[in-house]
């Protein structure tokens, strides 16, 4: 395409509140444009990339069985009621009402409504397996959007939602997807890796996150470099540390004024804090966000709370349990904020980390202002109403597979495949009838792409200090044909000529015949991160231009038509 | 594809609410499922043809220089209201709100978004002229949905926003946008006809739809048989009539007991309803939906108001005006409910059609109970505040351009492109530089197709009693090869064979291979309306099938290559 044609406009300066490269790239090199905190538009080479991604996506769904329709992304509240997500789904879900009164969402993943669709289609075996898909709109009521595409209100994903007999079938639909994810991230240039991960609200038993490694991604993945153990933070699990004393001793009440933190605590009794019990008090909500009641949990004082861990052993949905105002709850669980306790706390439910259970003569809080306890022992002294790993995975701790250190690095998810099980087919009634005639209950994957936020991630990847560098696959546009001199009209044949070949091969083409200077076209070309650029200068009258692969910055003379050869060549190959 | 892997559910029975037939039929073909009233969902097929229609639409826009960009489809409502569109746009935009308590809208257009784009990406007129497009989500809050596609409260639609130094800029942007139009509703294969329209709450100038012809359309259309005249019903000009008396008589007022309506009136006074006065009283609301004032509009007793016309005249948008309760406006206006006439009304704005000017001595109520006053002339007896044409042109009468009596037909509006002038950039500040640096407005145009709303029109058109008749050109799949015994090895090879043959000429081509009996798999290949049928029976083992066009009775013998090549034939000349 001819770029005078076009609508262009590259930024030179860093916009506002845009932090992190793919972000800043995507503004300014025109690709996308802001509407409103978390919700973009897409201009042209935007758009065309992000089309691009698609298609890749559709492909490698279509190869692996999958049937692509279309549904909509305004749900009625109905189907989420039914299946109980309603409320589950927390405020993240954006809410509205039509003008009858009647309460809709906008959709931020559809199990509801594609279950919705096969329990009214679906009657036989006959018709299974089944893995129906859509790359749709997906809305997130988010409480603080950032980052540009990679956590914006609005955004397409690609969702899919397979439909088995039994547990065995549930398999291979979720190995052809992991398969047919894998294929689809590489074919878009990335660099990524699969992870274990937490079903989350989505549900379900097991799940396996697609992460593009990025020091600007905000999952945190542990993994292991000496066997293949990868897991989200949230996911990952701790092993247990419970060195320490065999016999229980006394329990002793000693006086720590003002000593609120396990630190201060810790120093002033001359302990090392993995020998204290850490405190975390929470506000339980039901359905209805009322107060429900409280929890109290404790993990060894050197520990960190994971809170998802805390919220999956509960069967509770993350935003269910909020940090207590110690003051409030005090009257009623016993509690004293800063020096709160197991021994003695009533009137709430108490979760401990499995690893205090083997360890000896904790000091913790005495539920007295300025006391703390000696020598705490579970099952003596208190119990708890359930024991469970609650505790993150650090850096460096044991691998839980194979012992050697963990190690940490930050992700972008773009892929999240679920072993939803029966989940939503017991609770929406999605059955199929077998040979005898007999009702079962459908058993279900979801498998979604973030498509906008794959494309973010591309660009996080493939960028250097001049702009993009976009992959083959994934360009806007293939090669782009810089005019050094729009009025030079040997230059402007010759640039013709070029176009002329590669438009016949069918490789993408911009022609860069825009009024402006050679600096602005090339810093634009670098910017907007085309493939390869061809040159065509003052060589021109010789039949010589220059070509340069924008990944390389290596300039070579060629021959014209030596130039276009060797860019409808890469372009093939990579493609 | 093999049928055997699709999900294609068909259905013999007419759905519930479903009344006309390309809502019957695109249920029954399986091609759309209804999720919430007014709001669909594409299974495969159906999403097949709209992603064909969106693809014709696509390289007509990109052919007539348009550029595609994709904007959201959930709107800030600072941009509406800085267009006055917040309130002007009336109960139809659909609002939701943020966590935060922020307003947004669902999109029913994109005025707004656009002229914002534009006013941040454009400062030259070396920019100009510019066309951006995107095929995108749209919604309105129907307080009825129904029709399925064609009335439903989400759909897709193709809007395009010009943007012009000048009127003769734009005039060139519209009548390229008029002929893209025309092309790419020819390549979808329906008839239609061009007729002006309303410009209603987009506004601007002026304004044409492209209406399918279909009994089961919801606009009226008036066009002339012997002239070029077509105009929406809303739009099109009337022709005063104002044959009547010459001297002015004096009034006098009678006694009309119980006879509130233009025909009892008429007939107790012994004449025709057209030398009465019909009165309509509205309630006029303001920006805040507070009751602003009263409007009165008068018109000759056989004609019927044109609400829209009335609106237009007074610069209100259509639901300001509502039917007002007689009893309650009585007190301040002084009229009388069935008995309300010009003379004497106060605290109301008085509208008169254009008609009534001409025409002497009419009857017209006397705001008192029982009692109607003979003799009105206005001028002498009442005046209006805006005298104009408000009546609707009625079928048979005379063809405002050139007198022959016009003519009625209904139609779907599944294109509207309109002139807007500055209406946006005015509101919005939207300015280019011109050669000498000064500041002018942007002059713009606007010009949307309903995707989904034209997918429903094809249906309407292309279909007879046993099911949907798509032409090639957005048709699911071109060919369906029907298997009649899929046990018979010899019936089963030559179908695979003749299938080879037609993917590998790029034909796509459906291969009923599903074990079902052969009347279900003729009756599907017709409902779902694959423009060509082979079928592959008995005579297979002579390497003879039967060779059918949907559109067509007659089912031809032929060899399997013959077929084969004939479908390919057909489908590249209609393609």
């Amino acid at each position: 395409m001819r770029m005078s044609k076009m609508h262009i406009k590259t930024l030179r300066e860093i916009p506002n509140d845009a932090e992190i490269p793919n972000h800043i790239l995507l503004l300014r090199a025109g690709m996308i444009r802001k509407l409103a905190s978390g919700v973009y538009g897409f201009m042209q080479l935007g758009y065309r990339s992000l089309r691009k991604i698609e298609e890749i996506i559709r492909q490698e769904m279509d190869n692996a069985g999958g049937l692509e329709i279309s549904m909509s992304a305004v749900h009625p509240a109905e189907l989420w009621q039914e299946s109980g997500r309603w409320f589950a789904y927390g405020p993240e879900l954006w809410r509205l009402k039509d003008r009858g009164g009647r309460d809709f969402c906008l959709a931020p993943t559809c199990e509801e409504v594609f279950t919705d669709i096969v329990r009214n289609e679906v009657s036989s075996y006959r018709q299974l397996p089944l893995n129906l898909y859509h790359i749709q709109y997906k809305y997130r009521d988010e409480i603080r959007p950032r980052f540009g595409l990679m956590r914006s209100r609005e955004f397409i994903m690609k969702d899919a939602y397979s439909f088995d007999r039994d547990a065995e079938g549930l398999d291979m639909s979720y190995h052809r997807m992991y398969d047919a994810y894998s294929r689809m991230f590489e074919r878009c240039g990335l660099t990524f890796r699969v992870v274990e991960a937490d079903n989350g609200p989505i549900g379900g038993s097991n799940s396996h996150e697609f992460m593009v490694l990025s020091d600007v991604g905000e999952s945190d993945v542990a993994y292991c470099g000496n066997c293949d153990m990868a897991a989200t933070s949230e996911r990952a699990e701790s092993v247990d540390d419970m060195a320490g004393d065999d016999a229980e001793l006394s329990m002793e009440e000693v006086h720590t004024p003002d000593k609120t933190t396990i630190e201060d605590v810790a120093a002033l009794l001359n302990i090392p804090t993995k020998r204290t019990l850490k405190a975390l008090l929470f506000v339980q909500y039901n359905n209805n966000w009322e107060k429900e009641g409280y929890v109290a949990a404790f993990l060894r004082g050197d520990r960190e709370l994971n809170k998802i861990k805390l919220v999956n052993a509960l069967g509770l949905p993350e935003f269910a349990l909020e940090f207590a105002d110690e003051h409030t709850m005090g009257e009623e669980t016993g509690c004293v904020g800063g020096f709160t306790g197991p021994v003695g706390l009533k009137n709430c439910v108490i979760v401990a980390d499995s690893e205090v259970l083997g360890m000896k003569n904790l000091c913790a809080g005495a539920n007295r202002r300025d006391y703390h306890m000696l020598n705490v022992n579970y099952g003596r002294d208190y119990k708890a109403d359930v024991v469970t790993d609650i505790k993150m995975l650090k850096e460096g701790e044991p691998c839980p597979k194979c012992g050697k250190p963990v190690r940490y690095a930050r992700g972008i998810e773009v892929g999240h495949i679920f072993k939803l099980g029966t989940k939503y087919s017991e609770s929406m009634g999605a059955f199929y009838k077998d040979e005898n005639m007999e009702d079962h209950l459908l058993v279900m994957g979801c498998y979604g792409v973030g498509v906008t936020r794959t494309l973010a991630a591309v660009v996080e990847q493939c960028h250097d200090d001049d702009g993009i560098i976009w992959p083959v696959s994934v360009a806007p546009y293939h090669v782009i044909i810089t005019i050094v001199n729009n009025e030079d009209e040997t230059q402007a044949a010759l640039a013709e000529k070029i176009y002329g070949e590669l438009l016949a091969a069918k490789v993408e083409t911009l022609l860069d015949d825009r009024d402006e200077r050679p600096g602005v076209k090339f810093k634009d070309a670098d910017l907007i991160g085309i493939p390869v650029r061809i040159t065509v200068g003052k060589k021109a009258a010789e039949g010589i231009v220059e070509y340069k692969p924008r990944r390389e910055k290596k300039i070579e003379e060629m021959a014209a038509g030596d130039a276009a050869l060797k860019a409808i060549k890469l372009v093939k190959e990579e493609s």
